[in-house]
This record gives structure tokens, C-alpha cells and sequence, in this order.
């Protein structure tokens, strides 16, 4: 069948609306009507060709909700009309990950993130899928272990954002770093990610969160969300700020939500010695590193990292939006701005400007 | 007092014997008579000045067991004759870091790291004591909360071990990195640390434990502590070597324990993706930082580092002893070469060239 997808053909090329045929629904795939999609920054490395893993032309997007329209013969747990999330990270739920109980990386996911399979095609040639969903289409076609049953009754436009931001941030909290109660929280960037780690820490009961950001406006931002405190990274000695407020010995936790090695350096110091853990959760530029005194990390630092906050796709997203529904988690206030498809570029240049926390694209469908 | 001691009076100088006056114990302070005390691989690159946190001139050494001679009036735990191991952490368990349950970084410690206190002088001119203890001489003098009593029935020259090389290795893996029974190890350098990590890893149940290093005479010494493979560092490439060893995955668990930041890239690398969790042990030398891609950590794995183990000196360290008097731990295979007191530029020689595991002086006292 035929689909519409906003293409990005180079580097830095503006999208631009695209037919494109798409493949059919095999046995155990699922057609899914996207709804709504939300523009995160690693769409925007992508598109620049900073953090670019997928070849140009790529349909960019991964934070899609929608409803599904066809099942194939093979698909058990889902069925048509069903509201659903497409998983960047599926969970087929048989590989040793997916039993293990320690990780949401299932290992058909990591197989696919080399084989990098997209149902998408234009004029014969292959056009990739961001992170195997490339949400900014009006059609996906996705194996059943990539998508996500959810409840009815959130709105697609705020139900999208738990397919990446939310799970990302409230996860690192939760399943990656497992913050807890009484604890001191830094948070080196307050955008969609942040923000959500600043919620997932309120949730975990942290006694303290500091928000770092360059944009004064993340000051009102991040205390709808749970911050207690905004340190101005562009204008403080953020290490020094960060100790001061947590009465010298610098914070319990600390979560790099930009992508900038030399600031998981800085999250990493301001950690505290004895049991000082910092997340990155940053995508850096190709070829970033991250550079590490050992020394800092045999005075008692862990450093770790997760993708979607080592949450698994299909068996505990979804409980995110019992989380808003029971008033836990804010989506609304992440959702600053809506557009229609055609004025996505829109959306990344308020991106780039800082203005907006997420936005989301609607595609005008039933309910969205 | 006077007392001996081996002193480093510069970068690279032999250590010479000399007599120094020895600060009286205060109230809170006992005089020890040194039985014996191991060599360590840190107490060289203080000599070299690679990795050089003291000031010369220097009584190096950290790792003495001996007998309490005299105890100051408000010494309540340790008495007259009692058999003690020196602390290079000291656990006083008032602090808020001894409290927590979370760390063996005593804050006193912490302050002791900045000031540097030492009870030796020469000609009125302070010398240090490395790590606070100085273990290379015929006495300390060291705070009550520095100093672990330990059982009468394990020889001195055997016990000094449990005060740095067992700690730091057999607590990397149970107080560090917890790992669990049936997990994949790789340990890279099979010196006085590695080979106890090896232990602490048979200890923990560990299916498989892969030594890394290249000597190819730690391949014998390493299957003595439980080692169940060995991979020549220097002839292959190591990374590929522990993944086909590990069914392609990578290791469960990986130690790093010689001190050098491409090695300890390398222990991130073979860990395998979703859960694997890398303790950075060794001490490269001053400047030298470990260079991390985000990605590998977003890929699931943790990058920690402790030191001794992160356990603490008086209430855990001992119970070393009680394994290795049950046979849990051997302490007799690594203590290799003995030596008196005024050989022990041998002895450091000998560690250079790989050819000792532990090196003890012993300062032939009552039962060293």
C-alpha cells in the first residue's frame, strides 16, 4: 500500500512530504494508523547528521501512538482498533534479555538495530525507519513485539510521549539508577528527557532536585514537574552550585539528559563520594567520549547508562499512563506545543531555539 | 621514640634504612610492633612517582599486621598484645559515611587523605606515611580507629594480606560489584589484587573466570585461586578472546586491577550488553583517564570502582581471616617471596619483573 511520511533525504535537508510505498503486514506484523507523534532531539541529531546511525533518505520519528488497522495471522495480543504505542525497543519476551529480568534490550532488537529493517520504499530504494518506528509517517508496519497495547482513555497526543521521553526519564529514575526516597537528584538538562527525570525523581520521593540548564526558562518548567532547585549552567560554576545546595557533599544522583560529554563529566563530579551514581542518558555527537578520572570512581561513583530507562516495551510502559491517569506523572505540561505534519520543520526549529518542551505532531486521524 | 624504617627519599631513589623519631600515641592512638608487611604495586608508583599523592621523603607500604605495643587512655577496643592489621581506611562508625551502610569511606578517612598526617620524622622534617600507615617500618603509630584487631591464628606474614590485595580483590567482587552465582568474570592482571579477585569470584560462584595478562606465568598461579581460563595479554586480542569465551555475549562482570586506562577500556568493552558492569580497581598513573563511548553504557552497562573493596576495616575486614581459616580463601599460594626488612629494594625489583605474586617483608619480631 501507499503511505505519507515527512522524509529527510541528507543531512540537514529540510522534510519534505513523501509518498512512499509501504510493506504490507507479514504473519506476525500489525498496521498501525499513527495518530500522534512526538519530535524528540535525537530526531534532530539524525537529521543533522550528528548522532546519525540510519542512512539518508530517513523517515525520522519514534515516539508514535496510534490505532491498529491490520494484524497478521500470527499476531495473538493484538487486535484491530486496539490504541497501541510503536516500541523503539520491543520485547519479544522469549531471548535470554527478556527473561533475565535485568535488562530491556531484547536481543532481537539489538539484532535489528544492525540489520535495520524499514517497510518504507520510495520510487524502488529502501528509506530508513528511525529506531525501526520512523513515527512521522501516516502508516508504520511493525512486528508485533514492537508495539504496545495501551489503555483508551489518554489522548494520543499525550499517550505518545511515554514511547520515548517518559519512559527514558521516568525509567532512569525508576529501573536504571532506582532512586530512593529522601534522596538528592541532578539533572543536567531540563528538556523532554529531564523533565521527566525530574518527575520520575519526585515520584521515587527524592528529597531534593536540582535542575542545570542554560535556558532560564526551564526554571518555571521544571518546577511544574518536581524541581526544588535551578542552577543556571550558563552562568554558575554548575559543579560548585550543585555541592553548595546539597551542603557540600555534592548530590546522590546525577542524570546527563543532553548529549554533551564534557556535562557527563560535570554530572559525574558532582556526584557524591561513597555512592555518587550518575546516568547518561545524552546521545553525544559520533565520536564523543566521555573521559573519567578513575580515581573519582574508587572514591565509591557508578556510572551507568540506559536507552528507554531499561523499561521493557511491552510489559511495563504501558503502566505509565496508569501513573498519569492516578495524577502521578504530568504529560500535559509536556506537551507544549501541536502541529500538523506538514509544518514538522516547524517543530525542530522551535526545537532548536528551546522553546518548546515536546512537541507533537497530529495527523488529524479519529481521535487524535 | 626512635624507630626504622625503609625511606623513599625521592622519585626513583632506593629505599634506604634510616631512624626516625616516632611521634608518642596520643589518647586516642596505639604503638604497633610490625610483624610483617606485604608489598603492593601502589607502593611502587609512589617510589616512581607515577601515581604520587605523597610528598617525599616517604615510608611506603600499607598492608602490616603486628602486635599493639601500648594503647593511649581512651583506646577502648584494642588492647596490650592484641594482633592488628593497619587501615589505610579507618572506620570510626560514628561518621555519617560509616553509618550508611553504603561505603567504607569513613569521613575522618576522607579528612586524613587531604592532611596527610604522619608520625615519622627525620632531622625534624616530617616524612610521610603512605596511605597514613608507612608500613615499612619496625613501629606505627596510628588512631584506635585505624587499626583492626584480628584472631592470634593466622601467621602475620599471611595476615598483613587481608589489609589491602585479599580486601581490594575478594571485596571488588562481593562488597563492589555483588556478583551473583553463575556469572561470567574477566579479570584483567593477575597480580596480588586480580588473583584475590579470582578468588573473591570463586567465592561468590562464578561459572567462569577468565584471566587476563601478559605474564604467561599467572596462567598457573591463577587456576591455584579458581581461574577457570586464561587469555595471554599481549599476544591476542583480548576482547575477542573473553567473547568467544563467553558464548559471544561478553563477560557477566569484568576487574580491571593493573592500572592502566587503555586496559580498563578494554574490561568496559568485553562486558556484555544489557547488564555488564565493570570495577575499575588499579591506579593508572596521575593523568591518565578512561575514555568511555556513551553508547556502551547506554547499552545497559555500569562503570564502578572502589577502594579496598569497598570494605570496611574494622567490622569486615577480619572476617577475611575466618575464610581463609576455613578454607575458603587461599592466602598461602600468594605470598610468594618472603624477605627481612632491609631487602626489600629486592623485593619491589622482583615486582617489577613480574616475578613475585606477594612479596612480605617480615621484621622478625615474635611469631612473623
Amino acid at each position: 500500500m501507499k503511505t505519507h511520511a515527512m522524509v529527510c533525504h541528507a543531512p540537514n535537508a529540510p522534510l519534505v512530504l513523501e509518498e512512499l510505498d509501504l510493506a504490507p503486514p507479514g504473519p506476525d506484523e500489525v498496521l498501525i494508523e499513527v495518530m500522534a507523534s512526538g519530535l524528540c532531539h535525537t530526531d534532530l541529531s539524525q537529521i543533522e547528521g550528528k548522532a546519525a546511525p540510519y542512512p539518508f533518505p530517513v523517515v525520522v520519528g519514534h515516539e508514535a501512538a496510534g490505532v491498529v488497522r491490520a494484524a497478521g495471522a500470527a499476531v495473538t495480543s493484538l487486535a484491530v482498533g486496539d490504541h497501541v504505542i510503536a516500541l523503539g525497543i520491543g520485547e519479544c519476551g522469549q531471548c535470554s534479555h527478556c527473561r533475565s529480568g535485568r535488562t530491556n534490550l531484547c536481543e532481537l532488537f539489538l539484532a535489528d538495530m544492525a540489520a535495520q529493517p524499514s517497510p518504507f520504499a520510495l520510487h524502488g530504494r529502501k528509506v530508513s525507519a528511525y529506531t525501526g518506528v520512523g513515527a512521522l509517517a501516516r502508516h508504520l508496519v511493525m512486528a508485533e513485539r514492537n508495539v504496545a497495547k495501551i489503555r483508551r482513555d489518554v489522548p494520543f497526543d499525550l499517550a505518545c510521549t511515554i514511547a520515548c521521553s517518559v519512559a527514558t526519564g521516568v525509567g532512569a529514575v525508576l529501573h536504571t539508577a532506582h532512586v530512593t526516597a529522601g534522596s538528592t537528584v541532578a539533572v543536567f538538562g531540563l528538556g523532554g528527557i529531564g523533565l521527566n527525570v525530574v518527575q520520575g525523581a519526585r515520584l521515587a520521593g527524592a528529597s531534593r532536585i536540582i535542575g542545570v540548564d542554560i535556558n532560564p526558562l526551564r526554571d518555571g518548567q521544571g518546577r511544574r514537574f518536581g524541581m526544588t532547585d535551578f542552577v543556571h549552567g550558563g552562568e554558575t560554576d554548575t559543579v560548585a552550585a550543585i555541592r553548595a545546595l546539597t551542603g557540600g557533599a555534592g548530590a546522590d544522583y546525577a542524570f546527563e539528559c543532553v548529549g554533551n560529554a564534557a556535562l557527563m563529566a560535570q554530572a559525574v563530579d558532582c556526584t557524591r563520594i561513597g555512592w555518587g551514581c550518575t546516568v547518561v542518558l545524552g546521545v553525544p555527537p559520533d565520536g564523543q567520549t566521555l573521559s573519567l578520572v578513575p580515581f573519582q570512581l574508587q572514591l565509591g561513583r557508578t556510572v551507568k547508562g540506559s536507552f528507554m530507562g531499561n523499561m521493557k516495551g511491552r510489559s511495563e510502559l504501558p503502566g505509565l499512563l496508569d501513573h498519569y491517569v492516578a495524577g502521578r506523572l504530568n504529560l500535559a505540561d509536556l506537551v507544549t506545543h501541536r502541529l500538523p505534519m506538514d509544518r514538522v520543520n516547524e517543530g525542530f526549529a522551535m526545537m532548536k531555539r528551546g522553546e518548546a518542551v515536546r512537541t507533537v505532531v497530529r495527523f488529524g486521524g479519529e481521535g487524535a
